[in-house]
């Protein structure tokens, strides 16, 4: 690494080689018409009945902000792959498109749309590799974030995964998308100064080794931070908890600490035993925090079996998104010049043309969509909105993680419960194609 | 996002809060004296056989560069957690700490130390956070693309997967990880840039979709790129094939195209029949590029069943780890103020004192660890060595990427064969806690 790192969500260069190998080839012949590209997904994974969409804003923003510098054209001229006429059109290129987009937050199924974007075929095909990064993995985790909001019920989620997120960038947005998806925050401080949302932690096991007695610990942490957590596992949760109930007889009315946090072993009994040891103590209102190797079937679980458990601390397993770490999802050729565009490879055949998504609401609850052409008029609600037009963002485009988080909840609650739930649903959410959008598809071969 | 996005690499605030909030009850209480923490992981996945070390560089490029900047400062004093003396230590904060490492491109097994960091208490303690989250995803990611390369058997591996790599960060550490790992590249500009390391691409399904007939595409862009690799499943691979056959007729002597790549349908059977193609043409040396959702147990299949595949592009199912996204990795206090510490939380004991790991090799086979206490002098050759010393970096601590993917080859060579095989070993490989070490261990007891 060199002294200051660029950062890639600011970089031209974060693309596959192939977009600019490509470019030169569409500079070459002339193939410099506006083309339609749209991100979508080909399949659920097993373990899942829906996908949140998230990652929009990243999206806009690499946009609004792309442009190769000096430097990066000082090394894509030493490729010795490219001509100056590409070079020079790369060093004032700027993404002069438009973009409609499902806003964050949105509910999506296969083959719907969750952004499109129409611009000059050089433009919409560079941006392919940040765009498909982006959205890809900030839903991958959104989508899998909402399964253990819902199985907590109710009771607190908070983002512990920092350190076990598959780098910087995904540490940062595993914060922002289980926040979006409905936990109430991180324990990452920069996700938290980033992104103006809320910050939390309390201590680890080293704050109770470096102590020789673990009551030292807990009445150093609470003397300076009365309202804690206190972690008991270091040694033997149990008496960990009786350490918490000598420091509140300590204290007597000074204790004010919230809660214990439990981290290891069977949580279920070790949340019924502290929870007895403590209201045995009087200590009735001191909540119960549980952390450790956590995801959406161990929160139901725990959550089913009436265990005593208040909040959840929930890392590694919801931020690699371990039973589903990646959606197919693709960012295809779908239109150029104003024709209709598809690819047949088999196995990953697309529909061609702009499209839209109608949804049809009943009594609040989503009953199916209808993939059409963008062009067409159907019942239900449209799901894409223009967020970006000539390259400059539309308000729709500048929705604040509030209103994200806001839109995930309304979204959430008007699923289907038999998709809500953990379990793979025995129908899947109805999404018919519209029969104009069949008729494209079937009137383009390619050859 | 703001403007100009932090680069969480060079930001003192990418670290949890409990980090910072320890940091002020360290400080209350003067705990300020060297404190030994040791990253370790517990236990390999059932899918894996070793962890192949990577990160380190980018662990050290941090300590050397951190310092929280006003504005870190000012997001903390907003918080209300943290008093003055604090804040006023953390703005002069610098990491003046030793580190002690494994270089990358090193094989370890469970519990063995891949870096040590000892450092005045709050140093050691707040750097947690990035060093695992570095260290653990790029050990990850190098383990997942050793068996790749492994299983590919000589033939050529390319890292494709920047697109659903977890975020930006992730996409260049993927294509640096696999290349230290044996791949002989990456499609990821940026990380061809960054890491000064080879980048490859061709095309893609667009290019030849923004054409009406598929020959005019492959002719056009062999015109630009003699010696290319020219997608031919767009449409129906079989045909695809027949036009790069039909376009080497038209071209003669001029046509150079090196290879074909598939990247859908049934991989072996359609390398076969494209084979059989190309050779009946008289195209013998054209090569096969096999693409679209390979792991090892896919390149081994290919391999196996002699499908005449000549190289692979390998994408979501590598980047993402999708067998094991996660190891069970720690960062845990192991010394303080010259005395050990351990921690006995059910099922995450860990072994107290800083610690060595020594290696025996037989014949340039690898055939067993013992795990020491740093201070004894067993047999075998020592894994870690200084890497930086009063916070600064020792020539250890600069391999070059060509230098580690040097000491991978060579690792990876020294493995007994059925630990490098895929399939799960039937007998782990040999370490040993050392006598002394077990002493430790048994000595201390928290309380």
């Amino acid at each position: 690494m060199t002294d200051a790192p660029v950062n890639p969500l600011r970089s031209a260069l974060f693309t596959d080689l192939y977009e600019l190998t490509m470019a030169q080839a569409y500079l070459d012949e002339g193939l410099c018409a506006p083309a339609a590209f749209e991100l979508f997904f080909r399949k659920l994974p097993d373990c899942r009945n829906y996908v949140l969409a998230a990652g929009l804003g990243d999206v806009l923003d690499y946009l609004e902000h792309l442009r190769f510098t000096d430097d990066d054209l000082d090394y894509l001229r030493r490729q010795e792959l490219f001509d100056d006429a590409l070079l020079a059109q790369l060093k004032s290129l700027r993404f002069t498109g438009d973009v409609d987009a499902v806003p964050e937050g949105t509910i999506v199924f296969p083959n719907e749309p969750l952004v499109r974007v129409v611009a000059p075929m050089i433009e919409s095909q560079i941006v392919e590799t940040l765009v498909l990064n982006q959205v890809h993995f900030q839903s991958v985790v959104a989508s899998k974030a909402a399964r253990v909001v819902t199985a907590a019920a109710s009771r607190i989620v908070v983002d512990f995964g920092s350190r076990r997120a598959h780098g910087t960038d995904a540490a940062l947005k595993v914060a922002r998308a289980s926040y979006l998806a409905g936990a109430v925050g991180t324990s990452n401080v920069l996700a938290g100064k980033v992104y103006d949302m809320p910050i939390f932690g309390t201590m680890a096991h080293s704050f109770v080794q470096v102590h020789d007695h673990e009551i030292d610990a807990f009445a150093a942490f609470a003397e300076r931070y009365p309202e804690t957590t206190l972690l008991v596992d270091t040694w033997d949760t149990l008496d960990g908890v009786r350490n918490v109930i000598r420091l509140s007889r300590r204290l007597g009315e000074r204790f004010r600490v919230q809660a214990i946090r439990l981290d290891s072993g069977d949580m279920g009994e070790l949340a019924r035993q502290s929870r007895a040891l403590l209201d045995e103590a009087g200590l009735t209102e001191v909540k119960i925090f549980a952390s450790g190797g956590l995801d959406e079937y161990e929160v139901e679980r725990l959550v089913a079996s009436g265990a005593p458990t208040d909040a959840f601390g929930v890392g590694t397993r919801m931020v690699v998104s371990r039973d589903a770490p990646d959606l197919d999802m693709a960012y295809k050729l779908v239109e150029y010049a104003g024709t209709g565009r598809r690819k047949t490879s088999e196995g990953k055949e697309s529909y061609p043309g702009r499209k839209q998504v109608f949804r049809t609401i009943d009594s609040g609850v989503m009953v199916g969509d209808v993939i059409a052409l963008a062009d067409e008029q159907l019942p239900g609600q449209p799901l894409l909105v223009p967020v970006m037009r000539g390259g400059k963002r539309l308000p729709a485009g500048n929705a604040t993680l509030e209103q994200a988080r806001e839109t995930a909840r309304r979204q959430i609650e008007a699923l289907p419960p038999e998709l809500r739930a953990l379990p793979r649903a025995a129908a899947p959410y109805r999404v018919d194609i519209s029969p104009a959008l069949r008729r494209a598809a079937e009137s383009i071969a390619g050859g």
